[in-house]
């Protein structure tokens, strides 16, 4: 394969999904993309804040990701510049896991040994079919495109209740056992961590995030701050600052992102009546210093 | 205070620190303050981002997150557009947490009783000089601009290692006692979820990150991917993809984002020699279906 067909595949975060907290990177990668491949409302999505676009839109229904994912390769192995679009941040259960998953298949597919996780699998291969195919996939410049996630989204409008250690937890049991599920949201609870949960509940899933309420309360006492933040971001914004004691699932969907506050967790009215949430800085303690002089949390880390 | 003399407060987000990952947002909030408050590299890595900017420019050192948090707040109630600028996500482990604070406290020292949890705290007061300044403070214009966060810039770079359940926590034990982030650590470590380590080091915390990879190593297996990303954005970026068995905290310094696989995590290489890294969607065996046909992680949750 020649470096003049070399083709590109980005996988690209919509951000929220608002112009403004779209990176111009990814507005870019639309823009200059030949194909644009995705679940339908993101393709919508990347076409509102982005377009009009001269890519050929291949939107799909959900539930397809592997699809889509070999569809993306197959398109930028023949030398196509190729945009898959998620919303929020693509590494965060979203695409990136899918086609970096559907990669590393097809170099186990193509007859490597396997030692996943040691770095050791999915060598140099051309001696077949399917080593020449894995070949061309991996020829394929490929590139992660991040985004603001909707938990970020969704704190953002409440002040800051990730401002201190927390979990993000996928509440869907299509890909995990539940007792998984049940088994983390326990841990991360006794840790007293907050906790983002993503997917919280669907039609096919309608009594998990019930069980995962329950079993918070077991932890955690009931005027702990929940945030539900339902398409922030978009035109049909809508935010609930509410209690464990009080939340229900009938609150919720799968458009909504659900922030479960820690012990820390705070709350107090802003101007207009809504609440402020945040998690301190600190633990169990405030610091000397905290009511007035200058404190010490930061250690200038440009990693935050 | 009269509407046209309210000020405004946003605490914006640089991300990772390059333009192509900085929301057009918070660009827009940059040109258009008054006054720019914030660890120097930050102010000087706004400027360069969206300089040249007709702010008055406050730079601080760092560990002054309070101080920087009450002078914001002072200079937007005196109706001016001031921004305090934080690196990658203002909600995580950054200023968006001070500000919210700094404004709690004052309300609660304008007479309130305090019940921190319930939202009950900081009503109306008028009533004395305290109560005045919390008035004028609470009369601000607050807005938090989200950002993407080192970990997603870092993720990004290498796969998708974030792409099923973790947990982002603070090695600082600047303002939490250490044996509470043991703690965290064990307890995610025990539900095998993905780490994201902030603030892993530093002159003044030097031991701290060698006794955190000695406890994973007590329940992860050596081979476990350990991706270490210092600037991932910026001109000096640096990124290692290494083991738990072979990490060492000498590869790591402040600027270092650290993320340990869970047992799931898999590595492997890239065309080039450098390897991927991802954290499978499915948990402890694929699903039926995974090598070739439709799979069903998906909701189409928007909120991903």
């Amino acid at each position: 394969m020649s470096d003049a067909r070399r083709g590109r595949l980005s996988v690209v975060g919509l951000g929220p999904g608002s112009e403004g907290l779209l990176a111009p990177d990814a507005a870019a990668a639309f823009r200059d993309a030949d194909d644009l491949i995705g679940y339908f409302p993101y393709v919508d999505m990347a076409v509102r804040l982005a377009g009009p676009l001269k890519a050929t839109l291949h939107a799909s229904d959900n539930r397809v990701e592997m699809d889509r994912a070999r569809h993306a390769f197959e398109l930028a192995a023949s030398g196509r510049k190729v945009v898959v679009v998620s919303s929020g941040d693509p590494g965060i259960f979203a695409m990136a896991t899918a086609v970096i998953e559907a990669l590393h298949a097809e170099c186990e597919a193509a007859g490597n040994a396997a030692d996943n996780s040691s770095g050791e699998s999915c060598g140099d291969f051309t001696s077949n079919a399917a080593g020449e195919r894995a070949a061309t996939w991996r020829a394929v410049e490929l590139v992660i495109v991040p985004g603001i996630s909707a938990a970020q989204a969704a704190a953002s409008r409440v002040g800051a209740p990730l401002g201190h250690d927390f979990c993000v937890l996928s509440l869907s049991d299509n890909l995990k056992p539940w007792d998984v599920i049940e088994r983390r949201l326990e841990l991360a609870a006794s840790a007293d961590l907050v906790l983002a949960l993503y997917n919280p509940i669907s039609k096919a899933r309608p009594w998990q995030l019930g069980r995962a309420f329950d079993l918070l309360r077991r932890h955690l006492p009931a005027t702990t701050p929940v945030v539900l933040g339902r398409d922030v971001g978009r035109p049909a914004e809508r935010l609930i600052v509410t209690t464990l004691g009080e939340v229900t699932p009938a609150q919720v969907d799968m458009r909504t992102v659900v922030i479960v506050g820690s012990s820390q967790t705070r709350a107090f009215p802003r101007g207009d009546g809504s609440l402020w949430v945040y998690t301190p800085r600190w633990y169990e303690a405030a610091p000397a210093g905290e009511a007035g002089s200058p404190d010490a949390s930061g250690d200038g880390a440009a990693g935050a």
